[in-house]
């Protein structure tokens, strides 16, 4: 099978607006779309087809995935896993105590003190708690409740599951979630899965993406036509538009989910993860408690965190937690038991996570190494971000937006007229063919901006920022030499 | 709260015969019953509660957790783990040299060398290959596919994914599911979860639990009225009942499943676990290979494997696999895109499960002490098998099939109509106030036959066999001292 052929396979299964695959022989009800993992699945088995290209190494920008691209586990994270997962090493003098002392404490909140015995489903109760209590700092003194705490498997588990309780009726009563475009496709996915309705809102590209209350209004006034708008979903920082909402949005967002009686799905995984100077990371919770207690008492939000962003990066451990607030307590009755069918998170995910809230203070032996650590990662992350911002704005015919926080560059590119017939006769989205063009090319891989969703007859890319600073420099020489060619080619 | 109030919390939460639970004012259409690991979470909460009770420690004979009843971990397995996670640890004179071999070969294996990296939807390639040799030698050399290997958080998920993608249609055309009563619930969380139609089969206590393939033609006849049944599952060794199929009846079901055109779902998440000297294991794709091409190029089947039972049980780590067999391209299609939308399961328990399927073996400088850690786990478990099964068995009012398989008794109860009398005053079912009044009194926490399903009048409940030796003869003890109190209170 040659490589185009395997790319096309995934551009047969990318739906990319949230519509979906219809041309299936269905035994399954599923229509999904999910370009751009499937496209790295596609890619990682490159090597084993054998197939030469004019480029030696596939640099795979289509993922956040830190450590896959180079980034260091911090240490005292996975110190304190490996003491946690192998005991004896408790003995060991080459562990430092600080260390050795979370070990303990995890172990000893565990069955059997062992991370492989099954915890309850809501998750370890030391580490709930130590998630409230780092919320609680966060949050400048808001107070946040253990058991309005649930760990999760990765954000994702609890992004899905939240949803998968709230979304009934069916018809004109149909759950509308309401959706950011340019969207992070877990939600479209998650959305299709469910046979709920997809209400889209347009990020304002002319605005650095800035969300638009205005914009929210038309869109659930539209909704309510045909189906019954219940969920407001909020990517902050957002994915894949890297834009730190202001103060005053988040205000006058949770405003309009308190009007609309919205149920507010907060997606803070990047919260560590902002850049610019000129902005700050606000939670919707600490919002929200400063909005007065009609907010604060009647609002139900759900927000969402993980291990597997900001400086540590540890994706693979599938760690994650949600804080679920107002919501009724038979809901609640019945998210417990949805989540105790699976059983629990994975234990070594809630351990990352607990480390991940619960790091070295100073005046542990641990803190001066994590806190080099994590200021080195996301020093790098915000020069980079500056640079990817500054070289793509030099290339004509591409624009990007300033990349405030997360980890991706979304610009947007120019396509001709040419270049868009060409695409039309192989059956592809435009600016799919120019990302398996790029790919083939340069060995570069990035996922177009239709696996995301944008304004019709614009289009994208997401590029995620991860590589080393060196190599994402000679990745950005390349996309640009790159581009102008293309240009060239379909003028 | 008192403690009776919180199992009544239970009980209320608890459908029991999968028709789950309609009193709820329903923002959500779920209708789940999982009873066992709800009555968990609620123990786990008595410490907290300061509730004074006629014992000294709750005996959470409940849930097949193996690690928290002090069962120790496989060192190796450990010791791998560890090097995994803190590769540092490589440079250590402490660990053995296989162990090194086979956390190079995994870090290898994963993005970046780390745990920390997302990893291929489907699973680390080379663990998909270890996992599909080791196929291939437990069942005589029938070859397995590495493409037909999907790594999932735990066997529950792998069950649920499948479940998700086969069921469709609506109304009389509604997937059926077949499932054996008395069954894992699990199973009919999923199902109701689906809102797919649960087609029960009875297994058949007179006869030790056995499958019998008439019953299984009587339930897909009945259910054919009012929907389309095609999924059987099949959980062998028997959980909760114990039982290992025998060759024969294997290929029965086979050739039923072939007639019918049934999708076999096989959960032989127990198939390290079999203690009857006349007892083994037959999987069901070795059995399906040896009975020819007509069935083996045209049963679909999935067969699901864990690392939270066997000898290791590692619970927490979340670690599974599933062999898929004769699925259809285009529905694996959608399968892998369903995979990828949670990303990846968790790489450290990917990596538990490939010391499951790659242990040491003889020659290598850890093979004798895993040989002795194994053997003693699954000696020990078997021992505890007999010593169940005889004291049930002695016990008036008690009756109790072999434990040929699994972790747990399944003993059938009488409980005399003025205790069913009782327990219908509390709005309970017979054998919830049984397990409640045991719980009460001993400490000792048993799930009721009503929350696996059981043929009508008949009262069981499910009891693991994994406390130490000495503990559990003590469990088994208080529980005959209870019941003939209880005969006598209710006579």
């Amino acid at each position: 099978m040659s490589f185009a052929a395997l790319l096309l396979v995934d551009i047969w299964l990318t739906g990319g607006d949230g519509s979906g695959d219809n041309s299936l022989p269905v035994k399954t009800k599923l229509r999904l779309d999910c370009s751009w993992f499937i496209t790295l699945q596609l890619i990682s088995r490159i090597p084993e087809l054998g197939i030469k290209k004019p480029f030696t190494e596939v640099i795979r920008a289509n993922i956040g995935d830190a450590q896959a691209m180079g980034q260091q586990p911090i240490t005292f994270l996975r110190q304190v896993m490996a003491l946690c997962t192998y005991p004896n090493l408790l003995d060991s003098p080459s562990f430092p105590e600080d260390a050795k002392k979370r070990a303990r404490r995890l172990l000893q909140a565990c069955g059997g003190n062992s991370l492989g015995s099954y915890s309850a489903s809501q998750g370890v109760n030391c580490i709930r708690e130590d998630v409230a209590a780092y919320i609680t700092r966060r949050d400048g003194g808001v107070p946040a409740d253990p058991d309005n705490i649930y760990l999760t498997t990765g954000a994702s588990d609890g992004i899905s599951t939240i949803l998968k309780i709230l979304v009934s009726g069916g018809g004109k009563s149909r759950t509308g979630v309401m959706i950011p475009i340019p969207q992070y496709p877990l939600y479209s996915a998650v959305i299709s899965e469910l046979d709920a309705i997809q209400v889209n809102y347009y990020l304002d590209e002319e605005n650095c993406w800035a969300l638009n209350v205005n914009e929210l209004r038309r869109a659930v006034q539209e909704a309510k036509d045909h189906c019954d708008p219940k969920v407001l979903c909020i990517i902050n920082p957002g994915n894949p538009t890297g834009q730190v909402q202001s103060r005053k949005c988040i205000e006058d967002v949770i405003h309009f989910a308190w009007e609309e009686k919205l149920f507010l799905m907060a997606d803070e995984v990047y919260q560590d993860n902002v850049y610019s100077p000129d902005c700050k990371f606000h939670s919707f919770k600490k919002v929200l408690y400063e909005m007065g207690p009609e907010y604060s008492s009647n609002v139900e939000l759900a927000s969402f965190h993980s291990t597997s962003k900001g400086y540590m990066g540890e994706c693979g451990y599938r760690g994650g937690y949600m804080e679920v607030i107002n919501l009724h307590p038979e809901i609640k009755g019945q998210l417990v038991k949805l989540l105790s069918v699976r059983l629990c998170p994975p234990v070594s995910g809630q351990a990352a996570m607990d480390i991940v809230v619960n790091p070295p203070v100073p005046g542990e032996e641990s803190f001066e190494l994590f806190h080099r650590e994590k200021e080195s990662v996301l020093g790098n992350l915000a020069k980079k971000a500056k640079l990817t911002e500054d070289l793509f704005n030099q290339v004509p015919g591409i624009h990007c937006n300033p990349l405030q926080g997360a980890m991706y560059a979304f610009p947007r590119i120019f396509i001709p007229s040419k270049a868009v017939e060409a695409a039309q006769a192989h059956k592809m989205a435009p600016d799919m063919f120019y990302c398996m063009k790029l790919l083939e090319e340069t060995g570069i891989c990035v996922v177009p901006g239709s696996g995301f969703g944008q304004r019709e007859g614009t289009y994208h890319f997401r590029m995620t920022i991860l590589p080393p600073v060196e190599k994402l420099k000679t990745v950005l020489q390349k996309v640009k030499d790159f581009h102008i060619k293309f240009l060239e080619k379909y003028a």
